[in-house]
């Protein structure tokens, strides 16, 4: 089971709307025959790779699988039924597939006379599916805020200045964290500031990355104008605006979505803007900032994971990381609890998540 | 030697302005008869305390020391004689003595017919007295600020309320710092909002820290009243004010120092404040803010090595860590070297030192 869980890591980034899956197939005698992971959303399923690797020798065998076999014929048909037809007579899976149109694969295993087992390293195999595990239960895509920010919490000097404040180590790891986002969100403070591309390029130049969508929250569309880098052609890019907004200048360059104001009145509303990326199959979501846009994610309750890169550096001086959360007093501070703390180069690497459950999104907030 | 240099870490907060000293005897076989180490000024030196034990068994044998013997007499003979009358064949020694008034032991041993070699475990008997030969280095006392921040980089929320930031772990670890400096200094601003004691308290109701000295940088003679706890009887108090300050409420409650203004007219100078306390004997300081302080020593390139709390908690607002530190543009940032990271209870300590080398004080900064 840690070889699937391995192996549906390979995923991540690839097949959303879909989970990430491993899959292991031994024969009769416990010999590992075939594996396979699901590599993109509409080509074959995990079991699948690996019951074609596997061929007859999966006859009598066990198959290791990361997620429940689905049940259910969407672009791909059930894996239980390529299960069933293989003659294979017991599967062995880490998570229960919590999705009312894929689930029941369990219990019809079984009724074919199929040994069903669960919950094998089931811990491990949720926190590699976690992005779309919190999607399923949420109902909006998962949401992990990376921040890089000095010892003193200042993403830039006084004069604005930021370059270099985080490692090239640093920056090499935040485009491993967009390959395996399906959308990375910025505001418009940081598309202004920065002219960001938000592509994700990766150290091996054979590596492919799945380009996450590019989104820009721009309220007043005024900051993404013809010919900045985050509309070339390298990815697709939306742009979310307000209802009112001129956007006629992004015509033919971008994908524009119309949004309500969030709470009085200022920016977009986070839920909304959740519920038209979840809409479109995005099921991860990497928000790079800057500090007004990750207050309002903060404030909405919309930040499953936090990623901070910590520099080794003192300012004193500087715009903060993070801005208006609605937070007022110390009772109502965010607290979270630290998952992972890493040295990459010279910079820490500091993960946590928050305390409080996400708060799923059954209306948009306001 | 690894048990001389924990040996000598006993000492830590209690031999001022002496440094830590720790000591192993060998008899002439190798078989350890004594040990000893420096526990406070006035008091034997550590080689005194491990001849001791030993007795007649170092005749022949060898003395592990952490640092150089001294060979001046100062409050207690030079213990390079009570070597010598020992009997001792060999001293190995791990740092040598860098001060005029005391070195010279290495010579005057093999003068006397003493093997001696040095070097042992320098560099970890060197860090074991960091603060004292810092403050050897450079004249002034060797300076720790210590701090404690959200991830985003706050002191306390937008309100000012600030309790719990970090867990009573870091807390308790702070105490322990505390212990181990020579004087505890906070700014005006931290005496007003926190009213603190200041003092150290450790978790073992048995261990009885030499208490720092509290100091206040008081520049208008303000922030710290009658009735104030820093001024209670648990440990002596200093308030720096400025040269023009009326300090006659502080009369018979704590020491007054004068110090001129520091860059800009603004506070107090950061290098007489320094000088001053030297001159009392103190080598070792523990910064604790707040965040106008911090910026001062900071910009006057007087912090050593910087120890923050961070707590996995965000705000979004209210006062950073550090403020006014001189730097206004990226290029001007202070970089630090990340020298260890530690989980503390829920919170993060990170131990970090400035990659540019602490300036010797060798005349008042303005």
């Amino acid at each position: 089971m840690r070889r699937a869980i391995a192996l549906a890591a390979r995923g991540l980034g690839h097949t959303s709307p879909n989970p990430v899956v491993g899959c292991v197939v031994l024969d009769a005698s416990g010999t590992p025959v075939g594996e396979g992971w699901h590599q993109r959303a509409g080509g074959p399923h995990a079991e699948v790779h690996a019951l074609r690797a596997a061929g007859d020798r999966a006859r009598g065998g066990t198959a290791l699988v990361t997620l429940e076999p689905c049940d259910h014929t969407g672009r791909t048909p059930p894996c239980t039924r390529a299960l069933i037809e293989a003659g294979v007579a017991r599967v062995v899976y880490a998570v229960p597939d919590p999705t009312p149109q894929a689930a029941g694969g369990a219990a019809t295993l079984a009724e074919a006379g199929v040994t069903v087992a669960s919950g094998l390293l089931g811990a491990e195999a949720a926190a590699g599916n976690e992005a779309w595990l919190t999607a399923m239960r949420t109902g909006r895509p998962f949401v992990l805020w990376k921040y890089a920010a000095t010892l003193d919490g200042r993403s830039a000097a006084a004069d604005g200045t930021s370059r270099w404040i985080t490692s090239p180590q640093a920056r090499a790891d935040v485009h491993r964290l967009r390959a395996e986002a399906d959308a990375v969100v910025v505001g418009s403070g940081t598309a202004r500031a920065d002219d960001p591309q938000l592509a994700a390029r990766l150290p091996d130049p054979r590596a492919r990355p799945t380009q996450p969508l590019r989104v820009v929250v721009d309220t007043h569309a005024t900051a993404v104008r013809p010919g900045a880098r985050v509309l070339d052609d390298v990815a697709p890019t939306l742009v979310a605006v307000g209802e009112d907004a001129d956007a006629r200048h992004l015509a033919g360059l971008a994908e524009v979505v119309r949004l309500p104001p969030g709470p009085r009145g200022r920016g977009l509303d986070v839920s909304a803007l959740l519920a038209a990326l979840h809409a479109r199959g995005v099921r991860s979501v990497l928000l790079e900032g800057g500090p007004t846009l990750a207050g309002a994610f903060i404030a909405a309750e919309a930040v499953d994971k936090v990623v901070g890169y910590l520099a080794p550096t003192l300012l004193g001086a500087g715009p903060a990381a993070l801005a208006d959360a609605g937070i007022t007093t110390i009772g109502q501070a965010l607290r979270l609890g630290v998952t992972d703390v890493a040295r990459i180069g010279p910079d820490l690497r500091m993960t946590a998540v928050p305390e409080r459950p996400a708060r799923p999104t059954t209306s948009q907030e306001s």
